[in-house]
Protein backbone atom coordinates (compact mmCIF):
# COMPACT_ATOMS: atom_id res chain seq x y z
CA UNK A 1 0.00 0.00 0.00
CA UNK A 2 1.53 3.56 -0.80
CA UNK A 3 1.99 5.74 1.71
CA UNK A 4 2.64 9.62 1.51
CA UNK A 5 5.42 10.68 3.93
CA UNK A 6 6.20 14.31 4.89
CA UNK A 7 9.93 15.01 5.67
CA UNK A 8 11.29 18.43 7.45
CA UNK A 9 14.76 18.82 6.57
CA UNK A 10 17.79 20.88 7.23
CA UNK A 11 20.61 21.87 5.14
CA UNK A 12 23.71 23.66 4.51
CA UNK A 13 23.29 24.96 1.20
CA UNK A 14 27.15 25.79 0.28
CA UNK A 15 27.46 23.88 -2.87
CA UNK A 16 24.53 23.09 -4.10
CA UNK A 17 22.57 24.47 -7.01
CA UNK A 18 19.54 24.85 -4.85
CA UNK A 19 17.16 22.59 -3.98
CA UNK A 20 15.66 20.96 -6.97
CA UNK A 21 16.79 19.12 -9.33
CA UNK A 22 19.09 19.87 -12.22
CA UNK A 23 20.33 18.48 -15.36
CA UNK A 24 24.24 18.98 -14.39
CA UNK A 25 25.26 20.08 -10.76
CA UNK A 26 24.22 18.51 -7.23
CA UNK A 27 20.91 19.59 -5.86
CA UNK A 28 19.34 18.53 -2.13
CA UNK A 29 16.21 16.86 -4.29
CA UNK A 30 18.87 14.45 -5.64
CA UNK A 31 20.59 13.43 -2.34
CA UNK A 32 17.34 13.01 -1.01
CA UNK A 33 15.88 11.06 -4.04
CA UNK A 34 19.36 8.92 -3.52
CA UNK A 35 18.60 8.19 0.10
CA UNK A 36 15.06 6.99 -0.71
CA UNK A 37 16.47 5.03 -2.88
CA UNK A 38 19.32 3.28 -0.95
CA UNK A 39 16.62 3.12 1.83
CA UNK A 40 13.84 1.15 -0.09
CA UNK A 41 15.12 -0.21 -3.25
CA UNK A 42 12.67 1.72 -4.77
CA UNK A 43 12.85 4.95 -6.88
CA UNK A 44 10.92 8.19 -5.64
CA UNK A 45 10.53 11.59 -6.74
CA UNK A 46 10.70 14.67 -3.64
CA UNK A 47 8.27 17.38 -3.79
CA UNK A 48 9.46 20.62 -1.53
CA UNK A 49 7.33 23.36 -0.44
CA UNK A 50 9.46 25.70 -2.36
CA UNK A 51 12.37 25.96 -4.14
CA UNK A 52 15.35 27.28 -2.72
CA UNK A 53 18.15 28.76 -4.71
CA UNK A 54 21.51 27.93 -4.71
CA UNK A 55 23.77 28.10 -1.78
CA UNK A 56 20.40 28.82 0.47
CA UNK A 57 20.40 27.40 3.38
CA UNK A 58 17.35 25.26 5.35
CA UNK A 59 16.11 24.69 8.74
CA UNK A 60 12.70 23.26 8.23
CA UNK A 61 12.22 22.86 4.25
CA UNK A 62 9.44 20.34 4.38
CA UNK A 63 9.14 17.76 0.99
CA UNK A 64 7.23 14.58 0.31
CA UNK A 65 7.09 11.68 -0.73
CA UNK A 66 5.38 7.99 -1.60
CA UNK A 67 6.59 4.63 -0.78
CA UNK A 68 5.20 1.09 -0.36
CA UNK A 69 7.59 0.67 2.40
CA UNK A 70 6.47 -0.37 5.57
CA UNK A 71 9.21 0.95 7.57
CA UNK A 72 8.26 2.90 10.75
CA UNK A 73 8.60 6.09 10.25
CA UNK A 74 10.87 7.18 12.89
CA UNK A 75 13.23 4.23 11.07
CA UNK A 76 12.23 6.24 7.57
CA UNK A 77 14.00 9.09 9.30
CA UNK A 78 16.84 7.81 11.00
CA UNK A 79 17.92 5.49 8.04
CA UNK A 80 17.74 8.47 5.22
CA UNK A 81 19.78 10.45 7.69
CA UNK A 82 21.96 6.99 7.64
CA UNK A 83 22.48 7.39 3.58
CA UNK A 84 22.76 11.01 3.80
CA UNK A 85 25.94 13.20 3.14
CA UNK A 86 26.54 15.55 6.72
CA UNK A 87 25.12 18.52 4.44
CA UNK A 88 21.63 17.22 4.85
CA UNK A 89 19.46 15.90 7.40
CA UNK A 90 15.98 14.71 7.82
CA UNK A 91 14.91 16.43 11.23
CA UNK A 92 11.37 14.82 11.43
CA UNK A 93 9.31 12.25 9.00
CA UNK A 94 5.59 11.70 9.29
CA UNK A 95 3.28 10.23 7.93
CA UNK A 96 0.70 12.41 6.02
CA UNK A 97 -2.44 12.00 4.32
CA UNK A 98 -2.00 10.96 0.44
CA UNK A 99 -3.73 14.09 -0.57
CA UNK A 100 -1.10 16.21 1.79
CA UNK A 101 1.03 18.72 -1.01
CA UNK A 102 3.74 20.26 0.42
CA UNK A 103 4.02 23.31 -2.07
CA UNK A 104 0.34 23.85 -2.27
CA UNK A 105 -0.73 23.27 1.25
CA UNK A 106 1.78 25.78 2.58
CA UNK A 107 0.08 28.55 4.47
CA UNK A 108 3.23 30.55 4.89
CA UNK A 109 7.08 30.36 4.56
CA UNK A 110 9.54 31.96 6.92
CA UNK A 111 12.66 33.32 6.07
CA UNK A 112 15.56 34.88 7.78
CA UNK A 113 18.47 37.06 5.99
CA UNK A 114 22.01 36.93 8.67
CA UNK A 115 24.22 40.33 8.65
CA UNK A 116 27.14 40.89 10.64
CA UNK A 117 28.33 44.33 10.98
CA UNK A 118 32.36 44.33 11.06
CA UNK A 119 35.42 45.57 9.35
CA UNK A 120 37.24 41.71 9.44
CA UNK A 121 35.77 38.48 8.33
CA UNK A 122 34.21 36.22 10.89
CA UNK A 123 35.11 32.60 10.06
CA UNK A 124 32.86 30.72 12.50
CA UNK A 125 29.85 32.26 10.57
CA UNK A 126 31.52 32.69 6.75
CA UNK A 127 29.09 30.52 5.11
CA UNK A 128 25.63 31.74 7.13
CA UNK A 129 25.98 35.35 6.93
CA UNK A 130 26.56 38.21 5.30
CA UNK A 131 28.69 40.92 6.12
CA UNK A 132 28.58 44.73 6.13
CA UNK A 133 31.15 46.80 6.75
CA UNK A 134 29.46 49.48 8.17
CA UNK A 135 27.10 49.75 11.07
CA UNK A 136 23.69 49.83 10.37
CA UNK A 137 20.60 51.45 11.49
CA UNK A 138 18.07 48.83 12.74
CA UNK A 139 15.62 51.07 13.52
CA UNK A 140 15.43 52.59 9.68
CA UNK A 141 15.69 49.41 8.63
CA UNK A 142 12.90 48.45 10.66
CA UNK A 143 10.91 51.19 9.60
CA UNK A 144 10.94 50.82 6.29
CA UNK A 145 10.40 46.62 6.22
CA UNK A 146 6.81 47.69 8.14
CA UNK A 147 5.95 48.90 4.50
CA UNK A 148 5.99 45.94 3.43
CA UNK A 149 3.68 43.66 5.72
CA UNK A 150 0.42 43.43 3.76
CA UNK A 151 -1.09 42.19 0.34
CA UNK A 152 0.89 44.19 -2.35
CA UNK A 153 2.75 43.54 -5.71
CA UNK A 154 6.08 43.25 -5.01
CA UNK A 155 7.27 43.14 -8.44
CA UNK A 156 10.08 45.76 -7.46
CA UNK A 157 11.45 43.03 -5.48
CA UNK A 158 11.00 40.81 -7.87
CA UNK A 159 13.45 38.66 -10.07
CA UNK A 160 12.90 37.65 -13.63
CA UNK A 161 9.92 35.54 -13.78
CA UNK A 162 7.53 33.96 -16.22
CA UNK A 163 5.40 36.38 -18.15
CA UNK A 164 1.56 36.44 -17.21
CA UNK A 165 2.38 35.13 -13.47
CA UNK A 166 0.97 37.69 -10.64
CA UNK A 167 3.76 39.59 -8.49
CA UNK A 168 1.09 40.14 -5.55
CA UNK A 169 2.43 38.46 -2.35
CA UNK A 170 0.68 38.79 1.03
CA UNK A 171 3.45 39.52 3.53
CA UNK A 172 2.52 38.52 7.16
CA UNK A 173 5.19 39.78 8.90
CA UNK A 174 8.62 41.61 7.89
CA UNK A 175 11.23 42.75 11.00
CA UNK A 176 14.64 42.97 11.63
CA UNK A 177 15.76 41.46 14.89
CA UNK A 178 19.44 41.60 16.98
CA UNK A 179 19.92 38.47 18.00
CA UNK A 180 23.20 38.44 19.71
CA UNK A 181 25.60 40.88 17.35
CA UNK A 182 23.58 39.74 14.63
CA UNK A 183 21.31 41.70 12.38
CA UNK A 184 18.45 39.68 10.87
CA UNK A 185 15.87 40.41 8.60
CA UNK A 186 12.77 38.33 9.12
CA UNK A 187 10.09 37.90 6.48
CA UNK A 188 7.05 35.44 6.44
CA UNK A 189 4.97 35.10 3.64
CA UNK A 190 2.23 33.26 1.67
CA UNK A 191 4.52 32.77 -1.15
CA UNK A 192 7.55 34.57 -2.09
CA UNK A 193 9.13 36.20 -5.95
CA UNK A 194 12.29 35.07 -7.46
CA UNK A 195 14.85 36.16 -4.92
CA UNK A 196 12.44 38.29 -3.16
CA UNK A 197 14.65 37.92 -0.07
CA UNK A 198 17.66 38.74 -1.17
CA UNK A 199 16.55 42.12 -2.76
CA UNK A 200 14.22 43.00 -0.16
CA UNK A 201 17.25 42.49 2.24
CA UNK A 202 19.33 44.12 -0.09
CA UNK A 203 17.57 46.96 0.01
CA UNK A 204 16.55 47.09 3.54
CA UNK A 205 20.76 47.25 4.17
CA UNK A 206 20.70 50.03 1.61
CA UNK A 207 18.65 51.77 4.12
CA UNK A 208 20.46 50.54 7.11
CA UNK A 209 23.96 52.44 5.27
CA UNK A 210 22.20 55.49 4.64
CA UNK A 211 22.15 54.50 1.35
CA UNK A 212 18.56 55.05 0.81
CA UNK A 213 15.67 56.58 2.74
CA UNK A 214 12.60 54.97 4.09
CA UNK A 215 10.46 57.03 1.69
CA UNK A 216 12.41 56.50 -1.21
CA UNK A 217 12.55 52.45 -0.28
CA UNK A 218 8.65 53.43 -0.05
CA UNK A 219 8.37 54.83 -3.65
CA UNK A 220 10.48 51.74 -5.06
CA UNK A 221 8.29 49.60 -3.57
CA UNK A 222 5.34 51.55 -5.22
CA UNK A 223 7.16 52.22 -8.37
CA UNK A 224 5.85 49.23 -10.18
CA UNK A 225 9.58 48.67 -11.85
CA UNK A 226 10.29 44.99 -11.94
CA UNK A 227 13.34 44.39 -10.16
CA UNK A 228 13.84 47.80 -9.09
CA UNK A 229 15.64 46.71 -6.16
CA UNK A 230 18.98 46.24 -7.91
CA UNK A 231 20.74 45.02 -5.25
CA UNK A 232 20.49 40.81 -4.46
CA UNK A 233 22.87 40.13 -1.38
CA UNK A 234 24.40 36.34 -1.66
CA UNK A 235 22.95 33.34 -1.20
CA UNK A 236 24.80 32.41 1.83
CA UNK A 237 22.75 34.82 4.39
CA UNK A 238 19.77 33.35 3.56
CA UNK A 239 17.92 30.58 5.31
CA UNK A 240 14.55 28.86 5.04
CA UNK A 241 13.69 28.42 8.29
CA UNK A 242 10.08 27.48 8.45
CA UNK A 243 7.05 26.31 6.51
CA UNK A 244 3.72 26.75 8.07
CA UNK A 245 0.85 24.28 7.64
CA UNK A 246 -2.57 24.25 8.93
CA UNK A 247 -2.94 20.77 10.62
CA UNK A 248 1.33 20.07 10.07
CA UNK A 249 3.05 18.96 11.60
CA UNK A 250 0.17 16.65 13.12
CA UNK A 251 -0.28 16.53 16.77
CA UNK A 252 0.60 12.50 16.47
CA UNK A 253 2.53 10.77 13.96
CA UNK A 254 5.83 12.72 15.35
CA UNK A 255 9.41 11.58 15.20
CA UNK A 256 9.99 12.54 18.75
CA UNK A 257 13.44 14.19 19.01
CA UNK A 258 14.64 12.34 21.74
CA UNK A 259 13.14 8.47 21.13
CA UNK A 260 15.94 6.45 20.61
CA UNK A 261 13.73 3.55 19.69
CA UNK A 262 16.14 2.65 16.39
CA UNK A 263 19.70 3.41 15.48
CA UNK A 264 20.54 2.78 11.98
CA UNK A 265 23.49 0.64 11.21
CA UNK A 266 26.13 3.64 12.12
CA UNK A 267 27.24 3.29 15.96
CA UNK B 1 62.19 50.61 15.66
CA UNK B 2 60.34 47.45 16.73
CA UNK B 3 57.13 47.17 17.48
CA UNK B 4 54.99 44.97 19.13
CA UNK B 5 51.51 43.91 17.58
CA UNK B 6 49.01 41.67 19.38
CA UNK B 7 46.28 40.42 17.84
CA UNK B 8 42.59 39.09 18.45
CA UNK B 9 41.72 35.89 16.24
CA UNK B 10 38.90 34.12 15.07
CA UNK B 11 39.48 30.77 13.70
CA UNK B 12 37.09 28.06 12.69
CA UNK B 13 39.70 25.51 13.38
CA UNK B 14 38.14 22.84 11.23
CA UNK B 15 40.84 20.70 9.26
CA UNK B 16 43.74 22.85 11.29
CA UNK B 17 45.81 20.61 13.71
CA UNK B 18 45.78 23.45 15.71
CA UNK B 19 47.16 26.34 16.71
CA UNK B 20 50.65 25.79 17.26
CA UNK B 21 52.70 25.13 14.35
CA UNK B 22 53.55 21.42 13.07
CA UNK B 23 56.21 20.54 11.17
CA UNK B 24 54.15 17.98 8.97
CA UNK B 25 50.44 19.28 9.03
CA UNK B 26 48.58 22.50 8.57
CA UNK B 27 48.47 25.20 12.29
CA UNK B 28 46.86 28.44 12.97
CA UNK B 29 49.95 29.74 13.71
CA UNK B 30 51.99 28.73 10.35
CA UNK B 31 48.93 31.07 8.48
CA UNK B 32 49.34 33.69 10.26
CA UNK B 33 53.40 34.35 10.05
CA UNK B 34 52.77 33.29 6.49
CA UNK B 35 50.34 36.42 6.60
CA UNK B 36 52.79 38.40 7.84
CA UNK B 37 55.31 37.53 5.96
CA UNK B 38 53.38 38.62 2.64
CA UNK B 39 52.48 41.87 4.39
CA UNK B 40 55.58 42.84 6.15
CA UNK B 41 58.22 40.61 3.77
CA UNK B 42 59.87 39.56 6.93
CA UNK B 43 59.25 36.22 8.91
CA UNK B 44 57.95 37.08 12.26
CA UNK B 45 57.46 34.24 14.83
CA UNK B 46 53.61 34.60 16.94
CA UNK B 47 53.16 33.96 20.26
CA UNK B 48 49.76 32.89 21.29
CA UNK B 49 47.87 33.11 24.66
CA UNK B 50 47.55 29.20 24.16
CA UNK B 51 47.27 25.94 22.35
CA UNK B 52 44.28 24.89 20.70
CA UNK B 53 43.77 21.36 19.91
CA UNK B 54 43.46 20.07 16.63
CA UNK B 55 39.58 21.30 15.54
CA UNK B 56 39.31 23.35 18.21
CA UNK B 57 37.65 26.94 17.36
CA UNK B 58 38.18 30.33 18.75
CA UNK B 59 36.42 33.40 18.63
CA UNK B 60 38.92 35.68 21.15
CA UNK B 61 42.43 34.02 20.58
CA UNK B 62 44.69 36.48 21.25
CA UNK B 63 48.72 35.89 19.43
CA UNK B 64 51.53 38.82 19.11
CA UNK B 65 54.25 39.36 17.10
CA UNK B 66 57.48 41.70 16.81
CA UNK B 67 57.64 43.92 13.65
CA UNK B 68 59.44 47.17 12.33
CA UNK B 69 56.51 47.46 9.72
CA UNK B 70 55.40 51.25 9.94
CA UNK B 71 51.85 50.56 8.77
CA UNK B 72 49.39 52.17 11.29
CA UNK B 73 47.88 48.87 13.39
CA UNK B 74 44.38 49.14 11.40
CA UNK B 75 46.15 48.61 7.89
CA UNK B 76 47.92 45.21 9.76
CA UNK B 77 44.84 43.99 10.74
CA UNK B 78 43.54 44.71 7.27
CA UNK B 79 46.45 44.07 5.44
CA UNK B 80 46.71 40.21 7.57
CA UNK B 81 42.88 39.53 6.55
CA UNK B 82 43.63 40.34 2.79
CA UNK B 83 46.40 37.64 3.31
CA UNK B 84 44.91 35.20 5.21
CA UNK B 85 42.54 32.04 3.62
CA UNK B 86 38.54 31.95 5.17
CA UNK B 87 39.39 30.34 7.81
CA UNK B 88 40.72 32.72 9.82
CA UNK B 89 40.45 36.23 10.60
CA UNK B 90 42.17 39.08 12.92
CA UNK B 91 39.11 40.57 13.96
CA UNK B 92 41.66 43.43 15.98
CA UNK B 93 44.93 44.11 15.80
CA UNK B 94 46.57 46.75 19.17
CA UNK B 95 49.78 48.25 19.55
CA UNK B 96 51.30 46.83 22.69
CA UNK B 97 53.94 47.11 25.37
CA UNK B 98 57.35 45.19 24.12
CA UNK B 99 56.71 43.35 27.19
CA UNK B 100 53.12 42.35 26.70
CA UNK B 101 53.31 38.65 26.91
CA UNK B 102 50.07 37.16 25.74
CA UNK B 103 50.52 33.71 27.06
CA UNK B 104 51.99 34.98 30.66
CA UNK B 105 50.01 38.04 30.88
CA UNK B 106 46.60 36.55 30.44
CA UNK B 107 44.33 36.37 33.65
CA UNK B 108 42.21 33.26 32.29
CA UNK B 109 40.65 32.01 29.18
CA UNK B 110 36.94 31.58 28.64
CA UNK B 111 35.94 28.47 26.63
CA UNK B 112 32.95 27.50 25.16
CA UNK B 113 31.52 23.87 24.65
CA UNK B 114 28.46 23.61 22.70
CA UNK B 115 26.21 20.97 22.77
CA UNK B 116 23.00 20.04 20.92
CA UNK B 117 20.66 16.97 21.77
CA UNK B 118 18.64 15.74 18.93
CA UNK B 119 18.30 11.62 17.27
CA UNK B 120 19.22 13.84 14.04
CA UNK B 121 22.33 15.63 12.70
CA UNK B 122 21.94 19.89 12.63
CA UNK B 123 24.05 20.04 9.40
CA UNK B 124 23.97 23.84 9.95
CA UNK B 125 26.18 23.57 13.11
CA UNK B 126 27.73 20.07 11.97
CA UNK B 127 31.40 21.70 12.60
CA UNK B 128 30.98 23.53 15.70
CA UNK B 129 28.53 21.41 18.12
CA UNK B 130 28.38 18.10 19.76
CA UNK B 131 25.03 16.16 19.52
CA UNK B 132 23.94 13.95 22.09
CA UNK B 133 20.77 11.72 21.12
CA UNK B 134 18.85 12.35 24.57
CA UNK B 135 18.17 14.83 26.41
CA UNK B 136 20.44 16.59 29.41
CA UNK B 137 19.55 17.30 32.58
CA UNK B 138 21.22 20.66 32.34
CA UNK B 139 20.07 21.10 36.29
CA UNK B 140 21.59 18.51 37.21
CA UNK B 141 24.87 19.73 34.97
CA UNK B 142 24.99 23.15 36.26
CA UNK B 143 24.73 21.20 39.96
CA UNK B 144 28.10 19.20 39.18
CA UNK B 145 29.93 22.08 37.37
CA UNK B 146 29.47 23.71 40.70
CA UNK B 147 31.85 21.76 42.29
CA UNK B 148 34.45 22.58 39.88
CA UNK B 149 34.92 26.28 41.35
CA UNK B 150 37.73 27.62 43.27
CA UNK B 151 41.37 26.36 43.36
CA UNK B 152 41.37 22.27 42.95
CA UNK B 153 43.80 19.63 42.01
CA UNK B 154 42.06 18.90 38.16
CA UNK B 155 44.29 15.86 37.91
CA UNK B 156 41.16 13.60 37.09
CA UNK B 157 39.88 15.91 33.97
CA UNK B 158 43.49 15.90 32.44
CA UNK B 159 45.16 14.39 29.98
CA UNK B 160 49.23 13.81 29.61
CA UNK B 161 51.09 16.54 30.36
CA UNK B 162 54.94 16.12 31.06
CA UNK B 163 55.90 14.81 34.28
CA UNK B 164 56.10 17.34 37.58
CA UNK B 165 53.87 19.73 35.93
CA UNK B 166 50.71 20.94 38.72
CA UNK B 167 47.54 19.75 38.09
CA UNK B 168 46.24 23.06 40.03
CA UNK B 169 44.27 25.13 38.31
CA UNK B 170 41.85 28.09 39.67
CA UNK B 171 38.27 28.24 37.84
CA UNK B 172 36.69 31.22 38.13
CA UNK B 173 33.60 30.24 35.98
CA UNK B 174 31.56 26.36 35.56
CA UNK B 175 28.38 27.02 34.35
CA UNK B 176 25.79 25.22 31.98
CA UNK B 177 23.76 27.78 29.78
CA UNK B 178 21.24 26.63 27.79
CA UNK B 179 21.19 29.34 24.37
CA UNK B 180 17.96 28.85 22.61
CA UNK B 181 18.22 25.12 21.73
CA UNK B 182 21.77 24.37 22.46
CA UNK B 183 23.30 23.79 25.99
CA UNK B 184 26.64 25.30 26.33
CA UNK B 185 29.40 24.15 28.98
CA UNK B 186 30.97 27.50 29.93
CA UNK B 187 34.54 27.29 31.90
CA UNK B 188 36.41 30.31 32.67
CA UNK B 189 39.64 29.62 34.93
CA UNK B 190 43.32 31.24 35.09
CA UNK B 191 44.75 28.44 32.81
CA UNK B 192 43.71 24.94 31.72
CA UNK B 193 45.01 21.27 31.69
CA UNK B 194 45.83 19.19 28.47
CA UNK B 195 41.79 17.75 27.09
CA UNK B 196 40.70 19.92 30.60
CA UNK B 197 37.76 21.55 28.69
CA UNK B 198 36.34 18.55 26.60
CA UNK B 199 36.97 16.07 29.31
CA UNK B 200 34.95 17.98 31.80
CA UNK B 201 32.49 18.61 29.59
CA UNK B 202 32.69 14.61 28.78
CA UNK B 203 32.21 14.05 32.47
CA UNK B 204 29.07 17.02 32.44
CA UNK B 205 27.11 15.07 29.52
CA UNK B 206 27.66 11.84 31.94
CA UNK B 207 25.88 13.57 34.35
CA UNK B 208 23.38 15.24 32.13
CA UNK B 209 22.22 11.57 30.94
CA UNK B 210 22.01 10.20 34.08
CA UNK B 211 25.07 7.80 33.79
CA UNK B 212 26.84 9.37 36.37
CA UNK B 213 25.61 11.25 39.78
CA UNK B 214 26.55 14.31 40.74
CA UNK B 215 28.42 12.97 43.88
CA UNK B 216 30.15 10.19 41.63
CA UNK B 217 31.15 13.34 39.38
CA UNK B 218 32.63 14.81 43.09
CA UNK B 219 34.25 12.01 44.09
CA UNK B 220 35.89 11.07 40.48
CA UNK B 221 37.12 14.55 40.94
CA UNK B 222 38.64 13.79 44.65
CA UNK B 223 40.17 11.01 42.97
CA UNK B 224 43.31 11.78 42.34
CA UNK B 225 43.23 9.22 39.26
CA UNK B 226 44.86 11.62 36.06
CA UNK B 227 42.45 11.30 33.44
CA UNK B 228 39.64 9.66 35.33
CA UNK B 229 36.98 11.36 33.62
CA UNK B 230 37.54 9.03 30.44
CA UNK B 231 35.16 10.71 27.93
CA UNK B 232 36.99 13.36 25.81
CA UNK B 233 34.05 15.22 23.11
CA UNK B 234 35.43 15.67 19.81
CA UNK B 235 37.21 18.88 19.36
CA UNK B 236 34.97 20.30 17.12
CA UNK B 237 32.44 21.49 20.17
CA UNK B 238 34.88 23.56 21.93
CA UNK B 239 35.55 27.00 21.16
CA UNK B 240 38.64 29.43 23.17
CA UNK B 241 35.64 32.53 23.25
CA UNK B 242 38.02 34.86 24.96
CA UNK B 243 41.17 35.36 26.75
CA UNK B 244 41.68 37.93 29.40
CA UNK B 245 43.70 40.61 30.93
CA UNK B 246 44.06 43.21 32.88
CA UNK B 247 44.64 46.29 30.86
CA UNK B 248 44.33 44.64 27.21
CA UNK B 249 42.68 46.03 25.10
CA UNK B 250 43.68 48.86 25.61
CA UNK B 251 41.10 51.51 25.82
CA UNK B 252 43.15 53.22 22.88
CA UNK B 253 44.45 52.46 19.97
CA UNK B 254 41.70 50.18 19.11
CA UNK B 255 40.91 49.16 15.63
CA UNK B 256 37.18 49.63 15.21
CA UNK B 257 35.33 47.25 14.12
CA UNK B 258 32.95 50.28 11.88
CA UNK B 259 36.52 52.61 10.48
CA UNK B 260 36.71 52.50 7.10
CA UNK B 261 39.51 54.80 6.58
CA UNK B 262 41.26 51.40 4.96
CA UNK B 263 40.82 48.83 2.79
CA UNK B 264 43.30 46.74 1.42
CA UNK B 265 44.03 45.44 -2.09
CA UNK B 266 40.51 43.12 -2.05
CA UNK B 267 37.51 45.19 -3.68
Amino acid sequence: MTRRIALVIEYDGTGYAGFQRQADAPSIQEELENAIQSLTAVRATIRGAGRTDAGVHALGQVAAFDTQSILPVERIAAGLNHYLGEQIAVRAAYDVAPSFDPRRHAKSRVYRYRLLEGRAPFPLRRNVTYRVTRRLDADLMRLAAMDLVGQHDFRAFSGPQPQGRSFTRRMIRADVVRNDDELAVELEANAFLPQQVRRTAGALVDVGLGRMTVSAFRQMMESGAQGAAETVLPARGLTLQEVRYAGFPPESHATTTHDETYEPGSP
